[in-house]
């Protein structure tokens, strides 16, 4: 049955140039007041003023009343790592305390206590916690999750994973581009040994994977003393030969000059860039490298420095935001937040992280005309936010702004409190 | 009907000593596992493992089924602003292109601009968005707020506001502790002439406000330049021969010796202290005074510089979280937001943060044997939270924790998500 979603006090389109936006362009959103959108098949079929489409809305139309609210394109969350077993509260309770990240994982914690939970984990537990947790998303107004693998780090267990994320997409509740990071960490059996795990990666888990259809992105976790530069390119060179796109984990820790690496390697987005530089940010600039802000985990390791998002911004960049959803460093799946962390602490506008956060980081995913906007002849992602202006989005932090979240037009949460 | 709340994974009851908790005692939360809650009349009538509790729950008891969840005693927010017209969602979109809250309140923003409208807002439209808003704070599992005048800035406005706070409190939906804050800022009309300003404050205001029975505290703006330490004492002394007790916004945007003024003054808080130094402290620790720390508003304006919570405590301090929900500096309602930004930005355990949100909380409003804790005797204000342990509550920041809400062993607000 056709949709016809009316009364939108707002719609906030993000409509513009079919290609990420940039400088000027992230301000534009292109915002209907007054508005109505008509869906049909799942697609957008036309937006406008409400008055102007009265006329086109025909008995046929099932009515979506959204009472005043505002219409915004559903999130599109570019870098997740959503399947893992277990929380890491407990480590989070000892940075409160006092104890550095690093402490934390010279002591067998950080991501290798995620690892041994997420191997010991079920494939069927693995798949109904993410589903859960699937729902948060939902609920804060995201439709669309890039989600990694990489707490498993075996040839099984990456693929187990894997098989999980491909699950939850086939839910059609949220959508979902699988990524591979086998290279996320070296696993503990491969201490001294980092070599070795990188043939494994690039023999046999990639092939694997590959094969299995279960990726459409590989990223590495490019860091000195962990995956390097060279190790990179060896490992994104050979997924790229096998079909998969690249993303890559860059200049999180240390400027090491992985963005030139990203750069190098062709990829499609550098995710993180806390430390990078005014050389980095051109080698993505002349190399089309979209770079993927994560300042939530910024926020929640207690550090007070950010990805330089004006800089970027100013020197071109189609910056996109995510969560980075881990439950080590950013256990937060809330773009809300984030867009909050993006205008309070990086002094991007509510306008430019929106459209950081929706068109661009659609691009960054190879579907920038599909998702990402409120334009005829796409996706029906769409959200009603319980507001009457999407700037009180960030502004009113902490809350759960969605009130309605529909995919391809279809209704996949809503929020209904009682008494 | 008597209420058996039955299957909690843990009831974090924050029993103990019958005052404030300071030091290793904010640490300690005395939960019990496996629990189960028996509330009589409104109040709690035991709390106990749900083994021992079981045979005393006969057939006159419903039941509430925590499916394993964690309960806590609702938060106690001891300092927000609920009641104002409009939103400031510009001035923040301004602040995040680069205006400070300095340039913007020297154009006639800021403070100014909420007071404009809201005196040209009915009682009846400031009472109806207030309630909305009164919301959220069930929502995020909140059950008492102090709240404050202080957008009127005249005397029939602030009564306005006044009345406007008390009727919230009335509907029974969450619990208000009224505070009356005339000399939140000077108004347009008296620029230039702060004496004639606080002479309205303590002659007219004051005793109007104590007669009518609208206000528990008083508080003042304590700043160099807006009102000083001595237009403070002026006013707080007239407000406790009128009954009232004081609290004390203190050394927010400078080191004025503010703190030492709410020594003097007997206050009950002093509130922010964002640039308290270590004479400060011992003048509160000295005179007993109970710092009221607010780091959403901290965060919110883009500052690094948080209160030193660390050096509070340990100079014991009965420290308090509270959201300072306001439309300009702060607007967020979140408790669980406030608990995040201080286990990761002031170093506050979880354990500690959660202390200073209800038990401590509830002291500084005078009214530690009430609430605060889930003790035998008190009232029954208790959050179901949708989580297996308490410390997920500030480390998944940006959700919405509460699954259910009660107030007086009734329930106020329930989570149903569709599909």
């Amino acid at each position: 049955m056709p949709l016809a979603v009316v009364n939108c006090g707002e719609i906030v389109t993000v409509a513009g140039p079919a290609r990420p936006r940039i400088r000027d362009e992230m301000k534009n959103l292109s915002i209907v007041r007054g508005g109505a959108m008509l869906v049909r098949e799942g697609r957008i079929e036309s937006i406008g003023p409400q008055m102007e489409l009265k006329a086109h809305i025909a008995d046929e139309y099932e009515i979506v009343d959204a009472g005043g609210r505002t219409v915004l394109p559903g999130f599109v969350d570019a870098h997740t790592h959503p399947v893992f077993a277990g929380t890491r509260a407990d480590e989070y309770e000892m940075r409160a305390g006092g104890a550095t990240y690093e402490q934390i994982a010279k002591e067998g914690g950080g991501i290798r206590s995620t690892v041994r939970k997420t191997r010991a984990a079920s494939e069927e537990d693995l798949f109904e916690t993410a589903l859960g947790r699937s729902q948060w998303f939902l609920r804060v107004g995201t439709t669309t999750i890039e989600a990694k693998s990489g707490y498993g780090l075996t040839l099984e267990s990456e693929l187990r994973i894997l098989r999980v994320i491909c699950r939850l997409g086939a839910e059609n509740r949220l959508r979902i581009v699988p990524t591979f990071l086998g290279a996320h960490e070296v696993p503990d059996e491969y201490r001294g040994r980092t070599g070795d795990y990188i043939d494994l990666v690039v023999r046999e888990m990639l092939p694997a994977v590959a094969s299995a259809g279960l990726a459409e992105y590989c990223d590495v976790f490019c860091e000195p003393g962990i995956f390097n530069g060279e190790a990179a390119l060896r490992i994104l060179g050979a997924a790229r030969e096998l079909g998969l796109g690249i993303r890559m984990h860059a200049d999180q820790l240390s400027r090491s000059g992985a963005a030139e690496i990203a750069a190098l390697a062709g990829a499609a987005t550098a995710d993180h860039l806390e430390q990078i530089d005014a050389r980095g940010i051109e080698a993505l600039a002349h190399a089309g490298v979209q770079p993927v802000l994560l300042p939530a985990s910024v926020y929640t390791l207690g550090s007070k420095r950010f990805a330089p998002a004006r800089e970027m911004i100013d020197a071109g960049l189609a910056v996109v935001l995510a969560t980075d959803f881990n439950p080590g460093s950013s256990p937060t799946p809330s773009m809300p937040f984030v867009l909050s962390l993006a205008s309070t602490q990086t002094r991007m506008t509510p306008a430019e992280a929106l459209t950081a956060a929706t068109i661009n980081a659609a691009y960054s995913l190879g579907r920038g005309s599909e998702i990402g906007s409120l334009e005829p002849g796409k996706q029906a992602d769409f959200v009603i936010h319980d507001c009457r202006d999407y700037r009180e989005i960030p502004y009113f932090v902490g809350l759960e702004p969605a009130y309605e979240t529909y995919l391809g037009g279809r209704l996949v949460y809503s929020r209904h409190d009682r008494p």
